[in-house]
C-alpha cells in the first residue's frame, strides 16, 4: 500500500498562474533536491538557481506548489521509495503508482496541481500518467533543458509535463517554453502507424483502437521486429550513464536502497563496445522510425501492456515506453476508458522530433472523440 | 605572440603504453581541472575520479604526460588564452595555434605525446588540429562519454584525440574504446560529396582536390545552401546551453576574460522559441545530410577557409566545423601539403553517425596517397 507522500516539500509561491509541482529531482532555488534519496538528501545544499525550466514558469507568475516525490535517483518505473514512502495510486490504492515521477502524477490526479514537471528517461513521466489516470508528455531529446535536473542518463534523461489532458500538457510546454502552442485540430493529418505488440491486454488494445476509430485517425498495422533489441539498447546507455553519474553514491551504500548498489554497480561492468553498439542500435532506431513516419503521421501504442500491478506484483513496465527514449521522439499518453470496466487504459501517441505541437493537437482530437 | 604554456600541470604516470596528454576541461583524478580560467580554478578541487575517458585510457597502460592549455572554458576557437599564456603555434609562431584544445594540438605536433584529448563543441579539436599541423577527429555526439568533462553545451560537447596521423587517431579511439580498430583500407568505397564554399583560399582547394584524386576518392560537388543557416542555430544552441552550464559564473567576472561575461550573459538573453527553432535546423541538418550520406559513402571540405590567423587577425574559424557538431557527425581532419607553398591544408572527411571506424580508413588511404 502507498502511504501520503505525494509531497517532499510543500511550497507557497506567489504568482498568479497555474499551481506547478516540480519532481524533487528539479532544481528549485532555496530548496536542496533530494532524488528521492537519502545518499543525496544528507550532501544536499539548497539550489543557488532554479532550473531553467522551474526560471522559465516562475518568470510566468506559476504558483511552485511544492516538490514531489518520486523513485530513488528516477532510476526505477514501479513508483515505490522505502525512504520517503510511495505515493497513493488515486485510481485504485492496491496498484503502484508508476515513476518515477509518481508524486508528480498523483498531485495531478488530485488536484493538487494543474501542472507537474516530471523527467522520462524510460517512460518515467508516460507510466505513472498511464497509472494514475493522466496525461503525460515526454518531450523531444533536448528541445527542454536538463540543467538544474539531478542527473541519471545523460544523452536519455527528458524534462515533461504531467496534467489532467492534452490542454493541460499545452500549458505545462508554456511554462517550459513561452510562446508555446498547439497545432489546430484542423491542421492535424488523422493517420498513424499503428504499432502491435504480444502481451497486450485484449482490453487495453480494444479500447485503443476504439478511441482511435471514434477520433477518425486511419490506422496501419505496424510490427517492428527490432523492438526488443532497442529496449536492451536503451537498457544499456542508461546502466553505462547512470554508472558514470552516480558512482560517486557507491561509498555511501548503506544509504541507498540495496538494490541501486547493484543497479549502479552493474553499470560499471559494461564495456565500451557494448555502448558503442547500442548508440549504434538507437542510430538504427532513428532511422527506421524516421522512414515510419515519412509514410504515416503519427505512431499509435499503449503505454503499458496490462493493468498496473498490484504491490508485490512484476511486471516490465517500460516495454513500451524505453524504445522512444531511445529513439529521441516526442510521446503523449492519455487516458483511455476500457468499456470492459478493467483499470483506464492508456493511448500512446507518438510524432516527430520537435513535433510537440502537432502531437498534443492529435491528442486533443482523440480525447474530443472520447467525450 | 605565444608563449611556452602548451602544458599547465605536467604529471608523470607510469604505464607502458602511449603517452597521453589531456585538456584540462577533463577530469584526471587528484588534480584540479581549471577549464583554462581563472574563475574555476580558484573553486577547483582536486577530482575525486578520472574522467571515463581518462579512466579508460590508464586502464589499458597510457601514460597521462600531463593537462594541456585551452582556451578559457572550451569557448572560443582563437586559442588564445590572456590568464595561462597562449600556446605557441609550432609551424609558424606569429600564427594563432587554433583552439579551444590549443595545448593539446601543440603537444602533439612538438612530440611530446602521442595522442592528446581535446573536445570538440564547434570545431575545437579539428581547428587547433589544422593550425599545427596533424590530425584530430571529432566524435559522433553520445557515442564517447562527456562524464567528468567540463560543461560548455551539453548537447554538442563531444571528446576526441589529436594525433600525428589517422593511426594516431585510432590508438586515441582504442584509449577511450578498447577494441576500436579502424577498418581495413581495401573496405572503403572510395566516394564523397566534396562540399564547396565561397572564401576558400583556391591554394587550400587544390591541394584538397589533388589529395582526393591521388587517392582514388569519385568526388560530387555539393552546396548546401542551409550551411549558414546551421552555423546560426548551433551558435544558438551553444550559447543558450553555455549560460545554463557557467551562468553561476557571472558573480566571479572579475576572475573571467571580459569577453566571457559578455558571450554568458548574452546566452541569457536568448527566448526559448530561439532555442527551439535552433533544434529544428538541427534536426534538419541531420536529414539533409543524413540523405546526402545515403549517395555519398563520405563528405568532404577544408577544415579552415584560409590560413591560420596572425596575432591580431580575425577570421570566424568555425565556419566549415560547427554544421557537423549541430548534426551530430563523427569529421576528421588531416594535414594537406599545399604544393603552392602555403601553410598547410586542412581536408576534413566527415562519415556516417557511428561510422569513425570506416572514416578513419578512409584517412588512412588519403595520407597513403600524400606519400
Amino acid at each position: 500500500m502507498g502511504t501520503d507522500s505525494t509531497w517532499l516539500l510543500r511550497l507557497d509561491s506567489s504568482g498568479d498562474g497555474p499551481r506547478l509541482a516540480v519532481k524533487d529531482c528539479i532544481d528549485v532555488a532555496g530548496t536542496p533536491t533530494t532524488a528521492g534519496s537519502r545518499a543525496v538528501a544528507e550532501d544536499a545544499v539548497a539550489a543557488e538557481f532554479d532550473a531553467p525550466v522551474v526560471d522559465t514558469a516562475r518568470r510566468q507568475g506559476a504558483r511552485i506548489v511544492g516538490k514531489t516525490n518520486l523513485v530513488e535517483l528516477c532510476r526505477r518505473i514501479h513508483g515505490l521509495n522505502a525512504w520517503t514512502g510511495t505515493p497513493v495510486n488515486p485510481i485504485d490504492p492496491e496498484r503502484l503508482p508508476g515513476g518515477s515521477s509518481s508524486g508528480s502524477a498523483v498531485a495531478v490526479a488530485r488536484d493538487e496541481a494543474d501542472v507537474a514537471y516530471g523527467t522520462d528517461t524510460g517512460g518515467s513521466v508516460r507510466v505513472p500518467a498511464a497509472c494514475c489516470g493522466i496525461a503525460g508528455l515526454k518531450t523531444t531529446a533536448g528541445r527542454i533543458p536538463t540543467h538544474g535536473v539531478y542527473e541519471f542518463s545523460r544523452t536519455l534523461d527528458t524534462v515533461g509535463p504531467l496534467a489532467r489532458d492534452a490542454a493541460g500538457l499545452a500549458v505545462g510546454m508554456r511554462l517550459m517554453e513561452p510562446g508555446f502552442s498547439s497545432a489546430e485540430p484542423g491542421e492535424v493529418p488523422l493517420t498513424a502507424a499503428r504499432l502491435r505488440f504480444p502481451g497486450v491486454e485484449p482490453g487495453i488494445d480494444d479500447a485503443l483502437d476504439a478511441a482511435l476509430a471514434a477520433a477518425g485517425v486511419r490506422l496501419t498495422d505496424v510490427v517492428i521486429a527490432e523492438w526488443e533489441e532497442w529496449i536492451a539498447a536503451a537498457n544499456v546507455i542508461m546502466s553505462a550513464e547512470g554508472y558514470w553519474a552516480q558512482r560517486h553514491l557507491l561509498d555511501r551504500a548503506d544509504r541507498l536502497e540495496a538494490d541501486h548498489t547493484r543497479l549502479i554497480t552493474e553499470g560499471g561492468e559494461l564495456s565500451a563496445a557494448q555502448v558503442t553498439q547500442a548508440r549504434r542500435a538507437g542510430h538504427a532506431a532513428r532511422e527506421r522510425i524516421g522512414a515510419l513516419l515519412r509514410e504515416h503521421r503519427f505512431l499509435a501504442l499503449p503505454t503499458l501492456r496490462e493493468q498496473p500491478p498490484r504491490f508485490g506484483e512484476r511486471t516490465a513496465m517500460t516495454y513500451l515506453t524505453v524504445p522512444l527514449n531511445l529513439a529521441g521522439l516526442p510521446a503523449v499518453s492519455i487516458p483511455v476508458a476500457r468499456p470492459d470496466g478493467g483499470f483506464p487504459a492508456s493511448l500512446q501517441m507518438v510524432g516527430g522530433w520537435h513535433e510537440e505541437e502537432l502531437l498534443l493537437a492529435a491528442a486533443a482530437v482523440v480525447e474530443g472523440a472520447l467525450g
